[in-house]
């Protein structure tokens, strides 16, 4: 079912980095960049970037660089963006609601097409112009949309039986802002993103030993 | 100034969801486990957990395996969580709102200690009996709580001010949640949590290629 092979998890969050930059230079009327070029915009070492994309192939000519359109083109490709997602999220609270916001998603392709609670106070409202719906009627609104990816947002306790619906109505890929593990089929592809975890890579380097 | 090594990131996160393990099986009375039940309740290779702590030196006994409360000391001392660290978000929008109220922050010894927005209408408020300050007093509430670590949860266009006004008043390590690059000077750790970026980890598995 998945034809991509796995490469190490930073690759894909560096190729996302890349693409930034590639866009932004391409705009500015820079059609030839150098892996130093994409380094140095992405806090990273050249020898890096020609290693995350030498995975997928060979790019750019040697003493010349990359075609900064053509490889933003491959690398969103490569990550599934050259299309949009359709993308729920479940939990109306402060989460769901900053979420439902976040101007970073549009641009990347990924429309938040509806919300769910269970709350009867926010269910039939809207955020940001994104409907709140019960969640109740979350399998239909999946097949209605024909959503994909799902964003839990509500509190540990719930956080499985969300994900349980989520997969069953037909959504492939999650991520868990609730902190608390859960467990999805192994066609399924879930991410957790721990908050509290996002800090301690700062403690680690701060602590002194 | 910094005495910690550059491990791989990866390698950090895997010792965070370690710890979290170690401590549930600690209250559970499992006093000892193995490389293969740390690996199985995380979902990794009985290898890399070894792999991991092999950064630090060595660890259990062969055969019986690890000491399930003196691993998690080991670790939660290796991430700097052997004492609670106090934090600033700055923003008291959606995003700020939810990472006030995130309960995973402080059972891993992370109390936010205030939050910080230039909205008169919010400044002296509270959420979850966290005071909102001004933006203009950031400065000296940093040295009242002895803040070392800052969330950004501004929108894009503020970021680099704030990041900027975090380090002039003494924080160290910063997370930037705003969908922009920003730069810190070098001894400063600083953390983009590109929430967009998160699920373009999940497209790249679900795009047939």
């Amino acid at each position: 079912m998945f034809k991509k092979f796995k490469i190490p998890d930073a690759t894909i969050g560096r190729l996302s980095m890349y693409s930034r930059y590639l866009i932004e230079a391409d705009k500015k009327g820079i059609t030839t960049v150098s892996s130093q070029h994409i380094a140095k915009a992405t806090g990273v070492t050249p020898a890096q970037v020609r290693k995350d994309l030498a995975y997928f192939g060979e790019f750019g000519t040697r003493g010349v660089g990359y075609n900064s359109r053509e490889l933003y083109n491959y690398i969103m490709k490569i990550l599934g963006l050259n299309k949009q997602w359709s993308v729920a999220i479940v939990g109306a609270g402060n989460l769901g609601r900053a979420l439902s916001q976040y101007k970073g998603f549009n641009q990347r392709g990924f429309n938040i097409s509806c919300i769910f609670d269970n709350d009867p106070k926010k269910i039939g409202k809207k955020i940001s112009n994104i409907n709140i719906y019960s969640f109740d009627s979350l399998a239909e609104k999946v097949k209605d949309f024909n959503i994909k990816l799902g964003i839990i947002a509500v509190p540990a306790s719930a956080a499985q039986e969300v994900a349980d619906k989520l997969v069953k109505a037909g959504v492939r890929g999650i991520i868990n802002f609730a902190p608390v593990n859960i467990t999805v089929e192994e066609n399924i592809i879930l991410r957790r993103v721990d908050l509290a975890a996002q800090l301690e890579y700062l403690t680690y380097y701060l602590e002194e030993i």
